[in-house]
């Protein structure tokens, strides 16, 4: 049935028996004019994050419960890069009336699941028709006893991120040349072993976002890498005022990563530089720190700079998706 | 300059310059992953609420400041109709990459007026292209002492509204009629006198929401009526599992809603019962509780009712403004 037809009482009362609060915190969850919330225990940080079809996402390239997932994953990756825990979420979306009803449920399993995985609870929100194409946003407001800032880092402190760089950009290099979507429970062989690119295109289409877990207590900055490491790294440097000295050599490539960009022809240190959407943590800590994470390179004074294996040097550059130009 | 070549890092940076934090609650605001806040006196509230073009607006016919404002006024209703204060709001703005940075500012010139006016900080957001049409949606944090639902009502209680109704429906059809953007400030005086259409045209275009005042301390239940009164006073009626009985000529219809009805052919009752976006509060309150108010009627135990003049009545059937059929 198509959303146009499904009316919108019935398709929040849907919702609101779906998403039934499951948390002591949620005084009264969907169905009021707002939610009412008891405030968690420290510091309270709050996000929001959109996606637009046709920018941040192609329905011909995505399934619904991917978007879902996804939508959850890149606002808690914010929470977790202040060193917080989400607890509650808000949900906006503006759909076309042609759409199907099969693609609300879709987004709303995978929302289900994002939300389960990562403890949180739906409390509110707002849908309506869209004039064209849809326009999916989340808020999530999470608590953060000690938030970790993008502004912390001091020169001497060494910089780390907690996994590989630039899956996520061969994910969706790797489902560009697929050109449909993609069942993940389903293996394919095409371009490359299954093997191969279900963790990158998993990756792409339903990123699980790493909670800091000890880092929190002990980073001095940190900031989630969604635009690419090169782009977020000046964003902490220029908050924090200090410069980045990052070595190649030490940038955790995958070795799924480096297969499938030699596959696709492309350049496997671009794609960790400037590739987005990896939702790795990264953060600097205090040199004698002990923290999980791979050290890439040390806070300096002033300038970002990439040293090669062979000891040779060049700015880096910030370079990763933006909007408007 | 259109969006699309001003570049995201210079437009996040004027809009972080111009909404610099103004309230201590604010520990951190716009530029980190998340804003950081101190939760404020009693419970939270939190609602979501958003505009699409081609559905909510239609940049024809409104300025990008009136949008800006109604957004803002929109999603501070809903906090006044729990009882709330509004404290801390996040953006997301999904724009064409056609638009001009004029339209940008001008949303952001109503965004700070509105947000002057309900005393309310922006503390974060989103900013991104969008594949066609603008989708603006804002969230809303504030806090209240007794958080009124709309599930209190009991029979016996009687039925508010805190001010005339149908006024905003009045407007947006003197709009249409008008076609084209209205500068409020500038009196025209077709199809009607300015002094008769300038108050509906406001109430459409830039609504002023009212605060809850005294009324939050003593209602039994409440919502903002922003679908039509017959469908927010159904809701209302359904989530305290009651009936209500309203008397028509207890309805408060404003002269100039009703002058631009019979100059407009439309039946003023309509407009009162069901247009969209009055604004206003519906509450109820125990008989003898004395409120700020407009009594139109009373709880009864089921079954939604209109009198008339007469003394005869029929069923009130909720209608007004549904997305989705």
């Amino acid at each position: 049935m198509k959303l146009g037809r499904a009316g919108e009482l019935p398709l929040i009362e849907g919702i609101r028996t779906r998403f039934a609060p499951a948390s002591r915190s949620i005084l009264t969850g969907i169905g009021d004019d707002c939610a009412v919330l008891r405030p968690g225990a420290g510091r309270m940080v709050v996000t929001t994050d959109l996606m637009a079809e046709g920018v941040h996402f192609d329905p011909a390239y995505t399934t619904p419960r991917q978007l879902g997932h996804k939508l959850i994953s890149v606002n808690v990756s914010d929470v977790y890069a202040m060193g917080g825990s989400p607890a509650h979420v808000l949900l906006s979306l503006a759909l076309p009336a042609r759409s199907d009803t099969r693609f609300l449920d879709g987004l709303l399993d995978g929302v289900h699941e994002a939300l389960s995985l990562y403890r949180a609870s739906l409390v509110g929100g707002d849908i309506s028709s869209s004039g064209d194409g849809a326009v999916l946003n989340a808020t999530v407001i999470g608590y953060a006893r000690r938030p970790v800032l993008r502004s912390g880092a001091r020169p001497g402190d060494r910089i780390y991120v907690t996994g590989p760089l630039g899956d996520a950009a061969a994910g969706l290099e790797l489902l560009k040349r697929i050109g449909k979507p993609v069942d993940l429970g389903r293996p394919r062989q095409r371009p490359l072993k299954w093997s191969i690119m279900e963790p990158l295109l998993h990756r792409h289409l339903m990123p699980v976002v790493r909670a800091p877990g000890a880092i929190a207590a002990r980073a001095t900055a940190m900031i989630d890498i969604s635009d690419g490491l090169s782009l977020d790294l000046w964003r902490l440097a220029e908050e924090s005022g200090v410069g980045a000295r990052i070595y190649e050599e030490r940038l955790p490539l995958s070795d799924a990563m480096r297969q499938a960009a030699a596959r696709l022809c492309l350049d496997p240190l671009e794609l960790a530089l400037a590739g987005g959407e990896d939702y790795e943590l990264l953060f600097t800590a205090p040199r004698r720190v002990r923290v999980r994470g791979v050290c890439i390179g040390e806070v300096v004074a002033g300038g970002l700079t990439l040293v090669h294996p062979d000891g040779t040097t060049e700015p880096l550059r910030p370079r990763g998706y933006l909007h408007f130009g």
